[in-house]
């Protein structure tokens, strides 16, 4: 929720003047993602989103970044295009640090997300999911199962100044989820955080796919997982089946889940809940009460982990479990 | 240079379709402006600036701002225009906040203001001036001559926290300056705060003046003024007259200055000196060093005052002493 690095107008003119997309006609940081830098630019040629990246992205990673939104935009998914410049490069320097210019998308993310949103993302997720097939560069998921382990013996020992027992909680859980993690569903390239605010609608249509700065290759439906854990909880903690069903069902229209994916749904939706605990535990007892950057409460991903724990199948998530 | 205030999606679509600018496409929040909350908002009839004003900004003086702007528009003064909605209001409710809609002005402000920028400002300045003549709201400055020494008595037992002998220095100005303080100079509407942040240009042309909020009746050559104390003193504090002599002249040429201006601008300059130093210190102690918004250096403001206190005329300022 802000700008972390200062742009001199000289060289940011110069700077557009290396991508043919015209003069500079303004520029305006704006207050989103709390990863890098971002300013709103206005070229006579468009209008664009400035991404300066900040230390927390690893430079190795960024020709994934801006391969995949170019691999992807080129297969019909409404994506930032990266732009290249007029040597083809889609990466450059700026104020000292590494920058991309990309396609400034039309849309707003919902606040309160309906179930009307919810199936216009499960349809989109699985179309992403399809379009990226093909796409030839990898990434691990840093933030897989095989990376909680190590990330929660960072702040074990200071669990329970959170919560009360917190540390038994996540280690129990640990020990399940690495026992009992699927491993052998269909794999491909996922955007890992699809949370509301990656997701932009005009009206109830959804207009646009943002932010795959922690995609990666992964088993597909854990995406689902993620979405379900992002979109389908009420700010009282319960779970909305009407929003996980319109999400799941949407999906499968598109990109049929296998038996595999189906059984798998409770455990990978507690393996996301944790993988947000744990990154919200972390960044919690790491981050000063007084920071630019909002910490976000990791109690959230406590109760949405109990709720996934006390999950049958895939029937508590369709809200069809009598049927 | 934050967003104070989060609007969300549903009352900003339903505050947009009061205006008839088409549906909202998208809004970003932007980090410029210490006062108020500034979002981006592109509709399908154009992009806007939507402000919500802060609880530093008196309501009562909105009418004489946003009333500004309108007759400055309507009189070929490229700044805001506050969009009226459907039935013929500036002025609405967003989020608890007064909150009014603007329009969007391309342009970028320089950094680094050279003289051919200053020349502008110059010309755009008078013409500002003549453009008010008639505007028939009234607003008193608050931030004038009367207004000093009841705001230096807020933080004067502590003005030597920031520097050692700032109490003296203060004590002693203000005592010149309400004896000196010119009283019988062209009145009219003045911007008063007219930084190189709040003037736009595409390349070297000026495309924009923004940010009406300190806007009030006082003594025209005033503003002038306060132009030389924010666009002519270079990172090492020195003085550089081909910029003022460009600001002065070129304003000259569009409003020929009285020989009592002409006489009163190294007075009128300390008096902006001591204004900007006035705010910054009370702000330098009354903001904690770690909140969102920078604090800015009130030392700045000495070594300009003690510069304007060894002017001996304009010709100071035209750097044309020896001639």
């Amino acid at each position: 929720m802000a700008v972390y690095t200062e742009v001199n107008d000289d060289d940011l003119a110069r700077f557009i003047d290396g991508y043919g997309v015209g003069r500079l006609l303004s520029y305006k940081g704006i207050a989103e993602g709390v990863e890098n830098t971002n300013y709103l630019v206005h070229c006579e040629r468009g209008t664009f989103i400035l991404t300066l990246y900040e230390k927390r992205v690893d430079p190795d990673d960024l020709p994934f970044f801006l391969g995949l939104m170019d691999h992807l935009a080129a297969a019909g998914v409404t994506c930032p295009l990266p732009v290249r410049d007029r040597e083809g490069h889609h990466l450059n320097e700026l104020s000292g640090r590494h920058a991309a210019l990309v396609t400034f998308l039309d849309g707003v993310w919902p606040r309160k997300p309906k179930v009307e949103h919810c199936r216009e993302l499960g349809a989109a997720l699985a179309a992403m999911h399809l379009a990226a097939d093909g796409f030839r560069l990898k990434r691990a998921n840093a933030l897989g199962v095989s990376g909680w382990r190590p990330l929660f013996a960072k702040f074990a020992d200071r669990a329970d100044d959170i919560l009360p027992g917190l540390q038994t909680l996540i280690t129990r859980e640990l020990d399940d989820l690495e026992q009992h993690w699927p491993r052998d569903l269909p794999q491909g390239v996922i955007h890992a955080d699809l949370f509301p605010d990656n997701v932009f609608f005009i009206g109830e249509k959804l207009s646009g796919l943002i932010d795959f700065y922690f995609a990666c290759n992964d088993q597909l439906a854990y995406d689902i997982a993620v979405c379900l854990n992002a979109w389908c909880f009420s700010s009282d903690f319960s779970y909305d089946a009407a929003k996980g069903r319109a999400i799941i069902e949407a999906y499968d229209a598109v990109r049929p889940l296998t038996d595999g994916e189906r059984a798998a749904l409770p455990m990978l939706a507690r393996g996301a809940a944790t993988r947000f605990l744990l990154t919200r535990g972390y960044d919690w007892l790491h981050t000063p009460a007084n920071a630019l950057v909002a910490r976000k409460d990791p109690f959230d991903y406590v109760r949405r982990l109990r709720f996934h724990q006390s999950a049958t199948s895939i029937a508590t998530y369709l809200g069809a479990e009598r049927a």
